[in-house]
């Protein structure tokens, strides 16, 4: 008898997504063309920046007023007052500004760098000067992706949609789940009890974010350009929870 | 043409692991029995308690005298005050003390919650009262098993041991890399270009942690018992480092 593993696949053949792709179709597209479809239980982790671009969240920098706190808070760090524009008014609280970074929470809720916004891999404008946010509802752009792939592949599948984080105390960065949908995203072990029949102290694990970061190993950064990954064969019996579940509340963050 | 997956086996039937435990052969075995064995890159994954446990780092609280300051920290959190005096004399720095749990610098340089300190899964003496400390060298821990793993079968692996921590400003667990070797457990993307040919914001890669992650998926907790998990088909071209290139110099860290 042999082991069943879980499996991860990295799908090549994604092309460059433009603002408006139908991001379920193509995605189904290039799993047909790698001889995979999605079966029952299936997972497929999809990187934040395709699902940003598929619904056309740029906003040109030649297009935005900074502020005066922008200004003061840009030549601080050295950076297009622009820029900073954009992460602040992404944010609801600035939890801490580093030498080069603004920690904020994101208007979703997020704690992370810069309020999310990235300018790598994005095809700028000829202004060249264009920066792309965070979708505007991860867990609802998770489920109409999981909605649509599930009726393409007639599967009841998971997605999760990830991005890479920094943390505090440790170097580098690791997947984390910005949206999911039919995927336990926080399993709460409450209750059960440890091969010495004691009740457990670790109650809530983070699946959504350990599939965010275990998709991440295969999808490298850049170069690789490979922004989904299907995992095959995870299993949990924990019920499905929007990746929403895993920010903390405030009042119950000792950190901020 | 199929696509290679990186595949993530749980490795079924580790017995409880005892001190002076020859973990490297009694995981062979497991491997050998599940069909296994161990090839070119593969790489092990193994929970952090039963290389403590191997290593017999369990420490009687019958024989801990509580300093006043553990007294006074007890009190406060409604813990044991002689379980305090073990957290503290395994820190250097505190960094916060919440309403349950002291978060502090482990001596080892993991800021984590109770020094990593873990009751559960822990086979109590006839007092009732061991706790297990982590294992005191973990990169030179997860040497030993690649060495004596490797010429058992013969084949240049990597290890991974790790442990699950909580994070600020989310909710639950995620596995974290805290010894490895033969693994490239930071991956620096200095000098690597994006799609667009600029040069990447993003510049380090926490691979030990993603993989970490990766396997506490697998492994669950407490119930499964499934402490050892092999992943095989990951392929990375970065040099191997250990993973205490993961802790963040404390003069680089923005958040303590």
């Amino acid at each position: 008898m042999s082991l069943a593993p879980v499996s991860f696949f990295a799908l090549p053949g994604i092309p460059l997504i433009e603002p408006g792709d139908d991001l379920a179709s193509l995605l189904a597209g290039v799993l047909r063309e790698n001889g995979l479809g999605l079966v029952e239980g299936d997972i497929l982790v999809i990187a934040q920046k395709i699902v940003s671009k598929a619904e056309g969240l740029y906003i040109d920098l030649d297009e935005v007023k900074p502020s005066r706190q922008a200004q003061e808070l840009a030549e601080k760090l050295g950076k297009d007052p622009r820029h900073v524009e954009v992460v602040l008014s992404e944010s609801g609280e600035i939890v801490k500004v580093g030498q080069h970074v603004i920690v904020a929470a994101h208007k979703l809720g997020f704690v992370m760098a810069n309020a999310g916004i990235d300018e790598s891999n994005i095809s700028h404008g000829e202004s060249g000067n264009r920066v792309l946010l965070l979708p505007r509802d991860p867990d609802g752009s998770a489920a109409k992706l999981k909605q649509r792939l599930g009726e393409i592949f007639g599967a009841s599948i998971g997605v999760v949609i990830n991005d890479s984080f920094g943390r505090p105390w440790r170097n580098g960065v690791v997947g984390v789940a910005l949206g999911a949908a039919g995927v336990p995203s926080l399993v709460d072990r409450v209750g059960s009890k440890d091969l010495f029949g004691r009740t457990l102290r670790v109650t809530e694990i983070a699946v959504a974010d350990e599939l965010a970061s275990a998709a991440s190993l295969l999808m490298g950064q850049a170069d690789e350009g490979l922004p989904a990954v299907l995992v095959r064969g995870f299993r949990s019996t924990a019920p499905s929870r929007d990746a929403s579940s895993l920010i903390r509340n405030r009042e119950r963050d000792m950190f901020r």
